[in-house]
């Protein structure tokens, strides 16, 4: 987005200003799109998508890497007690995760192929598997299927699987590389659902005709459902903590961002 | 496809073989897919994506174009004696284009936009006229705009079209080009629908980013039922017939191409 300012859009914190006195000192996570509250998105329940909007960290708005963010009122969802800071701040990406299953349904016995073992990757695999007993995950780096592997999810190397073309009713990319997209539509069916978790870098060669010869719906996804995401951690049904790498207090960001650029890394925080 | 064959797949015939012999004299169309009826495909209603499937004139069955063709009693429809055969033989495209609203919904007050004033996109707009309010067909060839406007339709052509970027929340490209690819891309909005209709020839530089971001839906769509498009033929909802640019015997199929290579040229049909 070319954005220039502090980033930040993934956090968690406590309300320290108001003017609406009663959210005071509440532990709050905010959903980074601000809109305009007047516009055809806006009136039609589509505000994440309203064409004035600012968003944290990634549109003509400061994010969460800083002392102090601010939104509005509206933004703001409550964390449950039970919910530690360490996995209420996944709250953002979780929602993401989560916005697959408002776009699609997905049964019990669906096969369902997701492509990528990254951080994405690895909360979709742990919503997803409380909706299909047929969730296949195709990763790259071993201590990354491995961390599937750890949850109950059927995880596999590109050298180890087995899946053949036009196999799977859903497949889910996740990767925002072009191997992970030509995979995406080699292995969907038709009439199947391929769901774009990523966005990508330049631009590819493609001919949308297996598309239409095979009717296959293509689905852009991106933010998602806040307060279904603070129910999953709730319950417990995800448990992102194993995700975080480490933490780092604010004022230590350059090694934050140093070890956040090493391979095996996965979440780093910043804590202030 | 790369058939070699009798090509031809929109057809009326007369019932004149039959182990089923109150079959025999019946006028019917035929659905163009010959599935295996036992596959996973074909077993759960999604019988025209059968990996078996020969195709009427297009793939390892021999079509229309000829004196004789042969169907399976599951593929025929008995055509409504109200429905003349210059009507009848449009039920094959005509279902095509009531797939559409097999794959989504549409409401009244849908902005729509149909990109294409071919035959194809002409019976689209038929059946579209009656599901949305607010159709917009853009074409390129003053005649076929003018078609359009005979209907009822609203058309107009490139120079004359004013929509804006992302103010279409359903998007029909039936043009078969990359010109009609990247304005259907430009024209849906957000939350959008983009139903493709056609195939393309060879390949095209694409980032799906913007399919990610504004969460995109792209719909591909091929073949469609027979008992809708014999039903709106049935009720004069969708009359096609002066699609027809001229009627040759059979044995005139010469003369038949020759005409239907000329610009102005719609359907052109042969009779036996």
């Amino acid at each position: 987005m070319n954005f220039q300012g502090i980033i930040g859009h993934e956090f968690v914190g406590i309300v320290e200003k108001s003017p609406a006195p009663e959210w005071l000192g509440k532990i709050v996570v905010g959903e980074i799109n601000v809109s305009c509250g007047s516009c055809f998105y806006c009136n039609n329940s589509m505000g994440n998508h309203c064409p004035q909007r600012t968003v944290l960290g990634i549109q003509e708005k400061d994010g969460a890497m800083a002392e102090y963010l601010t939104l509005p009122i509206g933004n703001l969802h409550v964390v449950p007690e039970e919910v530690d800071w360490t996995k209420s701040v996944f709250t953002e990406p979780l929602a993401a995760a989560c916005e697959i299953l408002e776009q699609i349904q997905i049964f019990t016995n669906d096969e369902v192929l997701l492509i990528g073992d990254g951080k994405l990757a690895q909360l979709i695999g742990r919503v997803l598997q409380h909706h299909t007993t047929n969730l296949t995950v195709l990763g790259k780096h071993p201590s990354k299927i491995e961390l599937f592997r750890k949850h109950g999810i059927n995880a596999v190397s590109l050298g180890e699987f087995k899946g053949e073309s036009a196999s799977f009713k859903v497949v889910i990319e996740a990767t925002g590389n072009w191997q992970g997209w030509d995979l995406a539509l080699d292995m969907v069916r038709p009439k199947g659902f391929l769901v774009l978790k990523s966005t990508y870098v330049g631009s590819h060669n493609f001919n949308p005709a297996s598309l239409v010869i095979n009717e296959i719906t293509l689905i852009g996804s991106r933010c998602g459902p806040f307060p279904e995401a603070l129910k999953l951690l709730k319950e417990g049904k995800v448990d992102p903590s194993d995700l975080i790498t480490e933490i780092f207090p604010l004022n230590e960001w350059k090694n934050a961002f140093n070890r956040a650029q090493q391979a095996d890394s996965m979440k780093v925080l910043l804590e202030h």
